[in-house]
């Protein structure tokens, strides 16, 4: 029998899950909900769409909803709100709200006797998983997390809102120097400076003062002062061209010590290269939807992030074929 | 309270346990057993030496016994027999009788009402998860896995085999080019040949012909024959001076395609480089048995691998403090 998924929410991230689902044999899309009038939305798959409010009648014919919304406003209360109905997957990342927000969750499917894992995708999600293993192996030693070469949607969004601006693309790209510094094992103490440079793709509008933006952009606090951050001008016709993905990435790099008196040193790095930053963290939803629906099977109910997930319950292989084929 | 170790066979391995298990500030070393005669052996921190006879009567001393031995002979048998009385962790690396290992084991465990984890370590082990975690999310595509730079134990003992040689090591090196047509995404098919060379390091005899030694390993059958095979002859003040180490390491990478066409690549990329390839092995054979100590705790029994260990049991902090700090 298919697991059968819902997907709330259809922007970039709820595309890519469907996507994702139409790739896995062990899997049905059941319905698309949305908060615009379903009838102005097409599906990639022709799946059926739904009002989001029309989800609670839903509850049979669902067994994991994937909850494709916003860190910012959507998820803190879509996320508490479902898992009390549904087996729930979500992709929070404002990583200093996520022991909040685990709390309303697990509160919530364990009212609900469901099963919710919150913070799926690659940060968190697979760097977190990264940065847990390698401490645990290596306990004398440091990680260090880069990201890029990426775009970075909220810094694109905040040279957008500059006037004069007409669109804007900002890459953040870690810095060689510092990548190589922390592989040597040396443990360098990096500032934000040192780790990643921040490169802006800009349209201006006709006129506009290009040095003013130049200088709103370089001295932006929060975003960009405390960066070496370069200003690239192009043409509308440059951006569609060569910037219309969303392309993104880093590392996670752990270094660590062992032997009697720490002389050996190891190293260990986790790389990702990602054309598409949403249809990853949606490949990512999609295999942690399939762990949800064991995890709830077994009786287990509450919040869970991918640190409480045995690996084998993301793939949809048995443990004698994992066993045979991957060990 | 503290997990309290005990390791069986005090080679390369054992020692490395006996590290890892000194940097743990939640654990113990309650003993050292060995095969050899007790008092012949001095560990490094003065942990207590026993017999491989007395481990039986000390069963309410160990929570956790690693099992340091060989894959070829001594695992096969001791981690079914040891994981009737004990939790245990092995590094069974004999990928081929994975499966009979673990039915063995598993059977004893569960008898025992006790957990086994076999094939820890990084490959099998941190390699095995990545292949895993990488097919999970990206089922539309294909994992590589490239050993090296590192010393290959069993071909350095095949040279040493050979008439005239006194002294070797070998080491296995990926071939870049192979490195870059895998993370290119264009899922090559690469033979043994194109993956790997080897590169060996011999002190032979004095008036040994060098050319008839040069001859026998890089024409050996199974060990070299298949590959490009470069011999270096050097003194034996050379060989202690640049070869004494047991570095090794490598990489898994994996390529796959999501989007409506699979229009969009992405590359995981996991690498290890390693100055000790035992101590890493019992690195993470130290983090298993506070998963195994946990997992039988709550009342699990049977065997296990890492595929089965939710990744908060390999560390000593507690789920808040994951989710705060790592998350």
């Amino acid at each position: 029998m298919s697991i059968r998924i819902g997907i709330m929410g259809y922007g970039n991230l709820g595309r890519g899950v469907e996507y994702a689902v139409k790739g896995c044999p062990d899997m049905e899309l059941a319905g698309v909900f949305t908060r615009r009038a379903p009838e102005s939305l097409q599906t990639v798959s022709s799946a059926p769409v739904y009002a989001a409010e029309a989800a609670l009648s839903m509850q049979d014919k669902i067994d994991v909803m994937i909850l494709c919304g916003g860190s910012a406003t959507d998820l803190p209360e879509q996320t508490p709100y479902y898992a009390r109905y549904f087996n729930v997957v979500d992709s929070f990342d404002t990583h200093a709200k996520i022991p909040e927000h685990f709390a309303d969750t697990d509160a919530a499917a364990k009212e609900g006797g469901k099963v919710a894992l919150i913070s799926a995708g690659w940060d968190p999600g697979m760097f977190s998983l990264n940065r847990l293993y390698a401490g645990a192996i290596l306990p004398h030693g440091q990680s260090y997390t880069f990201w890029g070469k990426g775009v970075s949607q909220g810094h694109s969004d905040a040279i957008r809102r500059i006037p004069g601006v007409v669109d804007a693309r900002q890459y953040t790209i870690p810095v060689p120097e510092a990548l190589e510094a922390v592989r040597s094992g040396s443990c360098p103490e990096l500032t934000t400076r040192q780790k990643h440079t921040r490169d802006c793709y800009v349209v201006a509008a006709e006129g506009a003062d290009k040095e003013a933006i130049r200088q709103a952009i370089v001295t932006m606090p929060n975003y960009f002062v405390d960066y070496d951050t370069t200003v690239h001008f192009i043409s509308m016709e440059e951006m569609r061209r060569d910037h219309s993905g969303i392309p993104h990435g880093g590392f996670v790099i752990h270094t660590g010590r062992t032997g009697k008196d720490g002389e050996h040193g190891h190293v260990i790095e986790y790389r990702l290269q990602l054309d598409s930053n949403p249809e990853f963290t949606s490949s990512v939803l999609v295999a942690c939807a399939r762990a949800v629906y064991r995890m709830e099977k077994e009786g287990q109910t509450g919040c869970k992030t991918l640190f409480d997930v045995p690996p084998a319950y993301l793939s949809p292989k048995s443990g004698e074929e994992l066993r045979a084929e991957m060990l």
